[in-house]
């Protein structure tokens, strides 16, 4: 992982469980693999715990480690360092990508309920004013009641976010090709097509993989689909939106959105999306940030508990999943 | 009920319910007493359905209704116009404010989430900075993972803000004078005093009642126990804070707060509150707003069933329950 991230993901008493459960050296991060050090630990490591920089575990890794067993990942996919080979080894792979859900669906359903109420239009319209209004005749279609939410995708996120959001009064349509009628059911969801997702919604979730067929799934047809006023929510990737489109409506005013990722990022600075009144634009941090990681790093110790118990992980990560999620 | 929220309040659907319910003629909308058309209604009618900007229903009302059994409340405090003398003749009361409570919990949950990730900081940090940045490093503290939240106030509001809160990985403080700890314990948090939950949490939400013991109930000591960078949530009534010491909190940038009420409301256009970066500040909207009346409305049409029907009410207001609440 990057040697830095070390110190922010592991706490005290989670570094304290690491080494209780392992012969783990607190001061040996590996952020490359072919180094002296890294050589000669790898000739010993049964298991690997890696986060976000970890280098692919290709053949060579694999050659150079011939009694790695399992890869804990303490952050979420695990898409960039393992390989097919790892696969065919038969290497044991768990991910923290449930616990990295977690805030990436805490952003979305507060993002989801501000939307609704119109809040942060509000909260402008007040600064400019400063006089009394009334504000029910300015905003009469403002409000979490029977609104309808589009979630695209039923990943590991999508799901959390349908979870809290069912206790309001809203509408939970889902989009994702792997989901029957009978699982949406259960998810508190209406399976629709992606079209007619987008053109009911109140507000578009998207929380699908970036794999070649998701690019631009939100094009520009589906957003000229979308009802006037309505607010596109973007947590996944920059790619799965045709971000030029998105702009153009963006700055008519005729949509709004919540986006933590783009394309590129970080954004030119003269990109208008720094400064339209309708967007809120963070820098993708609806992931772990900050003590967040702690979660990530605990959810990494719980599982090296069951690894040297000799349980199998909680949240195994399986060769067949990995190439339809994120 | 002010003469313009009948059309906002009740939706077509609501309204054909209560005209089926009961001999109610939509066009009688009163927002006094003493009229000639008041007067005659109120010498027939069984049931008042208020709202608003209902005047008080005292002794002159009463005794030009004699047939008066029951009050139907479309909105949330029944403070303003059920008087003792309603009490006093046994006049059944019922209100939605179990229906007003749900937007309100619904901005203080997002607001929790929000302040907690310092989402909106990171926005304007991005928007100012337009370059590569390491967010980990510059807010290694953010997050929702293991934050204090300290409720003020288990009314209606505040247990369905512990209700909602309850999913995340936070610590759950309340103090309410009236809650014992094995009652705190089921709504899923820790009883402790003001001061302490003011010291030992990042996010203060204030939901007790305006009383004459509530007033200024967060003073300026109370806020100097809140931590660096904590935040306030005001949903309740401004008179329960310290406004002065507030602000000054706030200007100096030691807090944080996101306030829906203040004294006076509309606040002098020169008030800091308007400005200041680190405070959102939105106009009295936590409650039900635009489509949000339609469920009040649809609370009282619940109610005018029962009541019809021969049922209690769901939702009765009782005498005793007043003094203390909002």
């Amino acid at each position: 992982m990057h040697r830095d991230l070390t110190a922010r993901l592991f706490d005290g008493p989670t570094m304290a469980r690491l080494t209780d459960l392992a012969d783990l050296d607190p001061a040996l991060v590996l952020d490359e693999f072919t180094t002296r050090e890294a050589v000669t630990a790898l000739a010993e490591a049964e298991v690997i715990v890696s986060s976000w920089g970890c280098p692919p575990i290709d053949e060579a890794v694999l050659a150079a480690a011939p009694r790695l067993r399992a890869v804990i990942h303490a952050a979420g996919s695990v898409k960039h360092h393992i390989t097919d080979v790892c696969w065919q080894r038969g290497i044991q792979v768990t991910s923290a990508a449930w616990a990295n859900a977690l805030p990436v669906a805490e952003y979305t359903v507060a993002a989801v309920l501000l939307a609704n109420k119109q809040l942060l239009r509000i909260r402008e319209d007040y600064r400019d004013r400063r006089a009394p209004h009334d504000w029910q005749r300015g905003y009469p279609d403002a409000g979490n009641y029977r609104r309808t939410v589009g979630i695209v995708g039923a990943s590991l996120i999508g799901r959390r976010v349908l979870e809290l959001l069912r206790p309001h009064d809203l509408d939970l349509l889902l989009h994702d090709p792997y989901v029957d009628a009978a699982e949406a059911a259960r998810l508190g969801a209406r399976p629709v097509d992606l079209d007619e997702l987008c053109a009911a919604s109140d507000v578009v979730s998207v929380h699908a993989p970036e794999l070649p067929d998701t690019h631009h799934l939100i094009d520009g047809r589906r957003l000229a689909l979308m009802r006037d006023g309505a607010t596109l929510v973007n947590t996944s990737r920059g790619s799965l939106v045709d971000q030029d489109a998105l702009v153009r409506e963006l700055t008519s005013g005729r949509l709004d959105a919540v986006l933590d990722v783009t394309v590129p990022e970080v954004l030119p600075a003269d990109s208008p999306l720094y400064d339209l009144p309708n967007v809120v634009l963070t820098p993708h941090i609806a992931g772990s940030l900050g003590r967040e990681l702690h979660r990530m790093a605990a959810a990494a110790a719980d599982e090296l508990a069951h690894y040297t118990a000799g349980r199998p992980f909680a949240h195994p990560v399986l060769a067949e999943a990995v190439h339809r999620s994120a």
